[in-house]
C-alpha cells in the first residue's frame, strides 16, 4: 500500500519538524527553514517536507507566507474549531452548554490570574479593559475586545492550557441577543472593571466573585430570550 | 492567484458537505455518497470534492476508508491534539496545568451527570465500572479503560461541549508515576465506585466531592513525586 506508506512518511516528517522547532527553541512568528534547508535536515525527499508541512498547516502549527517562507504559527498549534463546534445542528443548545462550562471554568480562571498575574500581564489587560469601555463608550461593538479580555484573564494564570481553551470556549458563544440595551452596556463596564481590580489587587476570592456575577448576568439575559421563554410552569 | 482560487472552492465544497451531513442528518459511522456523487450533489468537479474531503478528513469530520468508502469520522469533529499538547515542551508543567483544569471541571461534570444522567448512560457507566475493576483486579494497565469512564460521566451530563472537551484533557495527562502500589489500585476502586454510586443516586452534591476526592488523590502522588520533592522550605 504505496498510499500508506507516504501518508506515514509525511508524519513521521511532521513529527521530526516538531521536534526541531522544540529543540531549537522557535517561537511562534519565527521564520524557519526552507523546503530545500529541511528535506538536507531531515534527510528525506522535498516532496516529503512539502506534505510534513502540509500536515503542520492544517494542525495551525506553521504558516506559510507566499513569497515570504515558513512561519511558526501564532496559533501555538491549536486547531481551528479544534472541539467540532461545526458539527453541532442545535446551535441554541450548543450557546447553552457552553456558557454553562464557561461558569464552571472561569471564576476559577480569575481567581487563579489574581493570584498569578504579572505587572506586565496585568499592564495588557488593563488597555484591554480601556479598549472594550472606549467601544461600550461608542456603542460600537465589543464581542472580540471582550473575548480578547476574558483570554487575557486566562494568559494570567500562567496554565497554558487554559490559554489555549479559554479563547476556544469564548468564541463558540454566539451573540444571541439582537438588542443590547443601554443598561447592559454599563453593567459590562461595571462587571469588567470589578474583575480587573480584583485581579489587580490579587483579591482572588473577590475576582471568582465578580466573574461569577459577570457570567450569570450574561447567562441570565440569555436565558430568559432563548430558553425560559418556552418552559411551562 | 490560483491557488487561492482552488482553496476557496475546496473549502466552499467542505462547507456543503457539512451541511448536507447536518440537513440529512447523517451520524457517527453512516456511510456518505462517494466522490461521484458528491460532485453531482454540489455541482462542482471531482477534483473539488477529492480536496474538500481532504480538509474534512484532517478536521475528523469525515473518514475515508481505502476500498468502503468515506463515512462520518466517529470523532465528531474533534482534531487530534485539539489544544496544540504537541507544542509545550515541559511535560511536567503541561501535566500540573492539565490535573488544575480537571480539578476545576470535573467535579462540576459529575454533579451534572448525576442531575441529568439517564438509565442507559448509567448501564454504560457500570459496565465500564466493573472492566476497570477487573483490570486492577489483574494489575493490569487500567489508564484507557479509566479516561473512558471519565468520559462517559461527561456524557452523561449531556452537554456535547463538555463530552468533547473531557476526553482532551484526559489523554492529555501523562501518566507518572513509575510504579503503581497495591495501595493505588484499592484506592481507584474505592474512588470509582463512590462516584459511581453518586450518581447512579442522583446525589449530585455527593457526586462532586467524590469526584474531589478522586483527583486531589491523584494529583497528590503526582505533586509529590514530580513538584513538592523540588520545593525548598
Amino acid at each position: 500500500m504505496p498510499r500508506k506508506e507516504r501518508h506515514t512518511l509525511g508524519e513521521q516528517a511532521a513529527k521530526n519538524i516538531i521536534t526541531y522547532i522544540q529543540e531549537e527553541n522557535y517561537q511562534p512568528g519565527d521564520k524557519l527553514p526552507n523546503e530545500y534547508e529541511f528535506s538536507e535536515l531531515l534527510g528525506v525527499s522535498r516532496n516529503t517536507v512539502r506534505e510534513a508541512l502540509r500536515v503542520l498547516v492544517s494542525r495551525n502549527i506553521v504558516t506559510i507566507r507566499q513569497g515570504a517562507g515558513t512561519f511558526v504559527s501564532e496559533k501555538k498549534g491549536v486547531s481551528d474549531d479544534p472541539l467540532g463546534f461545526t458539527m453541532v445542528d442545535d446551535r441554541v443548545k450548543l450557546t447553552k452548554d457552553l456558557l454553562q462550562i464557561r461558569y464552571i471554568i472561569e471564576p476559577s480562571v480569575a481567581a487563579l490570574a489574581a493570584q498569578n498575574a504579572t505587572p506586565e500581564d496585568l499592564e495588557k489587560l488593563k488597555e484591554i479593559l480601556l479598549e472594550v469601555e472606549a467601544l461600550t463608550g461608542q456603542r460600537m461593538d465589543f464581542t472580540e475586545k471582550d473575548a480578547e479580555f476574558h483570554a487575557q484573564i486566562a494568559n494570567c494564570t500562567h496554565n497554558t492550557v487554559m490559554s489555549n481553551l479559554i479563547p476556544v470556549i469564548n468564541m463558540g458563544v454566539e451573540i444571541f441577543s439582537s438588542e443590547i440595551s443601554q443598561r447592559e452596556y454599563e453593567q459590562t463596564i461595571r462587571s469588567h472593571r470589578s474583575i480587573y481590580l480584583a485581579i489587580r489587587d490579587k483579591r482572588a476570592a473577590d475576582a471568582k466573585e465578580a466573574m461569577q456575577f459577570h457570567l450569570l448576568y450574561n447567562s441570565n439575559r440569555f436565558m430568559e430570550e432563548k430558553v425560559l421563554s418556552e418552559e411551562q410552569l
